[in-house]
């Protein structure tokens, strides 16, 4: 069954991993898996990546050049009446930490990522950060 | 670190769940999960809808006017250390069962996929079949 946006979001919340598409201008879709925080109907996921390299990743280039984006949580069981999946659609920012107008939105994404995984305390996330304002939470429910 | 394209392969092969990401014209990316059976480098998934839901269907409407697709396998662990992913990137086709030029590999297709999963052979799905000629596998393992 279909589930609600509020249930769907719900379920994507507590995922601890989720998977991130994006598609560049040649329309090739690209796909990762992203660890990730929400605060309301945004989501922020860091780039582990050294800055330098950040320029050549994907994720980014395709973000930069279309924002549209897709991410999904999902849950796998051998009794499939247990699966489930909760997916959001938005559109993606790249946010520069170097940049002063958006310095205390990536110090304040960073908090939440550190706050749901504490291996980004010991180890902060050097790349930018990727911002999803999700549109459309949607679902299913088995 | 990166996987070669046959550790890629191997990983992936063993995963029992994957993400399907296509794009449609407009560029919006689209994102499933799916199950599935690999044949040497050709993914095949079904479609669990009813065949007359399926013209209606994102992702298989997203395959008949962009085959770019991308399948993604990956496993969490909050050891990071223990954290992979494989994906699969290649060329979509949609089967239809009642086209006698393909019958013979739907059928093939659909076997594999019961032999990977049990729950098929209890409720065969109904809809089309998703084949992806693999081009490119890639992956990382922390």
């Amino acid at each position: 069954m279909n589930l609600l946006p509020d249930q769907a979001r719900e379920r994507f919340a507590a995922a601890r991993v989720a998977r991130l598409a994006t598609a560049g201008p040649d329309g090739v879709p690209h796909l990762v898996p992203i660890v990730f925080a929400l605060d309301g109907d945004v989501l922020y996921s860091a780039v582990d990546a050294k800055p330098k390299r950040t320029t050549s990743l994907r994720r980014l280039a395709n973000v930069a050049a279309n924002p549209a984006v897709a991410v999904l949580a999902d849950h796998y069981d051998e009794d499939w009446s247990a699966l489930w999946w909760a997916r959001a659609d938005g559109a993606g920012t790249v946010l520069d930490r170097d940049d002063p107008d958006v310095a205390a939105e990536v110090g304040r994404a960073l908090g939440l990522l550190a706050g749901r995984y504490p291996q980004y305390l010991q180890a902060p996330p050097p790349g930018p950060v990727l911002r999803v304002a999700v549109t459309r939470w949607s679902g299913w429910s088995g």
